[in-house]
């Protein structure tokens, strides 16, 4: 039988989303393990994950040997050895677990893994707005900032398996503490925690009067939709983040000089809220030879899909 | 016959340098045009390199049809289409010049050419001490400095052939002028005039004692010289220098995770001074992944001959 389909899993600290993609990037049939308390041993979270795959493959009326392999992104998975090392939000990895050669042996179909980030810059090569482009830089504004690097065609994963980690770029020198124990990186500005914390401290320090003091609790969504509804302190946040952005997007064109740069991301549903104030900066601090070269771009993705879409990508770069 | 050697030229805004270089990374014979007053117009600057490297060919009694390609580095030189574009110091190439092109019709023989950050680095790898790396990331500091990205065995050229202007990633937001137009770039402290810049700042504003004091034009060699003599001052300006060059290196760090970075280029000769705060602070502000992981090397070429076989290892490259 034709190998005419590859499994894609997203692997996140509060669920695992997988689905069956065809080569079109149909995702024919997908479900979502809630691991709000997830196991704790590896093993156990592998043999849980493969029943759910084999149940979804049973569900969707799909033969197993139509599978050619399985992608899988998730935080820390390194490439190289198909490892998920030291993932603060995964209980069952917080040392080193050979997660590919594992899931491998239970399903009987080849792995490959990468970082979430990668894995979205592959889906946007295969299926969305990175259609044709050979040089590209993907950002990913979630909990965290993340991003993938393509060059020449190709996902950069650097010596050890771990390039492209922007977000852990300082863009504000001896700023804000990081979760990574540093200061002043990107991702504790730009991430949906970043905005919050950005908004949480205007909010107290200044008295300026904002539809956000009245919500419970604030989240970037929240930030957002108070922009839309014309809250000046929203808009604000929002203009602060996206300058920030946009000045270190600037410094990532002279890395790597990409036909563009991809915002992928529930931070990114701000809209222009976000992204007018980070092309802004981006423009105004880029080396003149890139004035107007770099086109900012959003994902061309599904939210929902696009995670399980890019994981699939790998998955027909898996080998037996 | 055997086409077993290559031209590698580089291009300088005072000077040509131009050699015979073998397999082994041998140059065989070379020679240098001092060009204090160059040619403003491409052709004639084209016509008499053409000549140059005929007369040295004849001199050194090789065979035209024994070399195999010409290798240039040039700044603002574009490996894809051989062209210098815009390049400040060249006034034969303000405008866009195909500077391949035109050599390749004068010589009959293939010609390839990029800048010489980017022809550092692959001399570095074909005969330095990058000889085995797949990944790092050269980074020259002398009168500008520029960067030779290395990734995967290959150099970033990046869509349009610009890529690794790291020279001009901001290292101080807001600071110091660059001679870029923005304000702040790395190349404004850590070139050889950023030092010279930092030194002369501080003996104006500072009264602390310093044989710099007493020199007429001060430089970036007479800083180093000062320091190497216990001179206060100079030891201070060389930590600073260093300090914000490791900054930047552990950020470039996070975008290609490289086996090593290879520090070229005059500012070096200052050796511990400039190396050990660059090393310092580079491990201070690396991502913990990184730390401990990342060699900080000096290049392994000879200084005088670098540039000749950095552009030699692109003659390799040249096909008809």
């Amino acid at each position: 039988m034709a190998k005419d389909l590859v499994f894609g899993i997203d692997i996140g600290g509060q669920s695992a989303k997988y689905g069956i993609v065809n080569m079109g990037g149909d995702v024919l049939a997908q479900d979502i393990w809630e691991t709000a308390t997830p196991p704790t041993d590896a093993k156990e979270y592998v043999d849980t994950l493969a029943r759910a795959l084999k149940a979804l493959l049973k569900k969707a009326g799909v033969a197993e040997d139509r599978i050619f392999g399985i992608g899988v992104g998730a935080p820390n998975g390194n490439y190289y050895n198909g490892c998920i090392e030291c993932a603060p939000n995964l209980p069952w990895a917080h040392d080193k677990v050979e997660f590919a050669r594992m899931l491998e042996e239970k399903m009987g179909i080849p792995v490959k893994l990468t970082n979430d980030a990668n894995a979205a810059a592959l889906g946007e090569m295969k299926y969305g707005v990175a259609q044709g482009m050979r040089n590209f830089i993907m950002i990913t504004l979630g909990t965290g900032v993340g991003s993938g690097i393509v060059i020449d065609g190709k996902v950069v994963y650097g010596h050890d398996g771990f390039a492209g980690e922007l977000g852990h770029t300082i863009a504000v020198r001896d700023g804000r503490a990081c979760g990574c124990g540093r200061n002043g990186c990107l991702e504790a500005y730009c991430s949906s925690r970043g905005v919050v914390r950005t908004a949480c401290e205007w909010l107290e320090t200044s008295s300026v009067p904002s539809s956000l003091r009245d919500v419970k609790e604030i989240t970037s969504k929240a930030v957002g939709e108070a922009a839309a509804a014309g809250d000046v302190l929203a808009i604000r946040v929002l203009e602060y983040t996206g300058t920030i952005l946009g000045e270190s997007l600037a410094d990532f064109i002279a890395f790597s000089a990409p036909e563009a740069i991809i915002l992928f991301g529930g931070v990114t549903n701000a809209g222009k809220y976000l992204l007018d104030p980070t092309q802004k900066a981006m423009e105004e601090n880029v080396l003149n030879l890139w004035k107007g070269k770099v086109k900012l771009l959003r994902s061309g993705l599904n939210q929902s899909d696009a995670a399980i879409l890019g994981a699939s990508a790998l998955g027909w770069e898996a080998d037996a």
